[in-house]
C-alpha cells in the first residue's frame, strides 16, 4: 500500500514497489520535497530546490530536471531563461523520503544565477562567509529579461 | 546590516560581512535550514537533514556535525547513539542562504540509519524505487537501544 511506503524508506525501497513510485515520496504539507542537483563527474552539489509531485514527475519523464520555484508560484523548467539546464542521470530518494537527489550533466557548467558553476560559492572562514568560487559568466550576459534563478 | 543581508546572498558574500554570520542564513518559519552532508574525499551525498541556529553555530564552533531532529523535537549531536558522527571539514551556504553544505569526515563510513554509507541508496529505475547499495553494517548492531537516526 502507498500509506505504508509513506511512513518507511525501508519497506519503500526493500518491499513491494508502490503502485506509484511517486507516492514513496513524503511530501511535506505544501505538496514540496527538497532536490539537490549533484554534478555528475566531479560530485559537486551544484543547487538546492524543491519539486512537486508534477515537477518531479516530469524530471523523469522527460530527464530534464523541472522544479517548483516557491517565489514565482510556478514549474521552474531549470534553464528556461538562463539556458543553463540540467540532463538528469539518475534520481534517488532518501531512507525517509523527504529529499530527492538528482544527477546531472550541467548546461554551460553554470547551475546558480550569479554565473557560478554551484549555488554553494559561500565557505565560512573565522566567522564569516566568504565567495569562494569565482563567476564564470556574466549575469548580465546569462539573462536577457531579468536577474534570478 | 544583517536585515539587507538576508535577502540576497551576493551582498552576503561580497559586501561587509553580517555583525554575525549566522544572521546570514535565511531560516524557514521554524527556524530551520536545510543541512545537506556531503563526503569529503568522496563527494558522495550521505544525508539531508535540518539544522536550527543553535545546531549551526555548535557545529561551526565544535566542528562535528549537529542536527535539529524535527522528530525528537530536540539537538541531534550525529552519531550520539549510532557512534556515526561526523567530522566537519568545510561549511558552505547557497546563494539565498537557505541551505547549508557541509564537507565532512563520516565515522565507520556510514551515516544512515539502515547501516548504509548514504541515505540516498534508493535509485529510480523504470519507474520504481531500487534499493542501489549495500548494507555495510546490521542496524541492530549499530543501535543499542532503539533504531532511528
Amino acid at each position: 500500500m502507498s500509506g505504508d511506503a509513506r511512513t518507511g524508506g525501508e519497506a519503500v525501497a526493500a518491499g513491494a514497489p508502490p503502485a506509484d513510485w511517486l507516492d514513496a515520496v513524503r511530501w511535506d504539507a505544501a505538496g514540496l520535497v527538497t532536490a539537490i542537483a549533484q554534478e555528475a563527474g566531479t560530485g559537486r552539489i551544484l543547487m538546492v530546490a524543491s519539486m512537486n509531485r508534477e515537477a518531479l514527475a516530469e524530471t523523469a519523464r522527460g530527464g530534464r530536471a523541472v522544479y517548483w520555484s516557491r517565489s514565482r508560484g510556478r514549474l521552474w523548467r531549470k534553464g528556461e531563461e538562463s539556458g543553463h539546464g540540467q540532463a538528469v542521470r539518475e534520481l534517488r530518494l532518501d531512507c525517509d523520503g523527504d529529499a530527492v537527489l538528482l544527477v546531472v550533466e550541467q548546461d554551460g557548467g553554470i547551475a546558480c544565477h550569479t554565473g557560478r558553476a554551484s549555488c554553494f560559492f559561500s565557505r565560512l572562514e573565522a566567522g564569516r562567509w566568504v565567495v569562494a568560487d569565482p563567476v564564470l559568466k556574466d549575469p548580465g550576459s546569462i539573462y536577457r529579461r531579468e536577474p534570478g534563478r
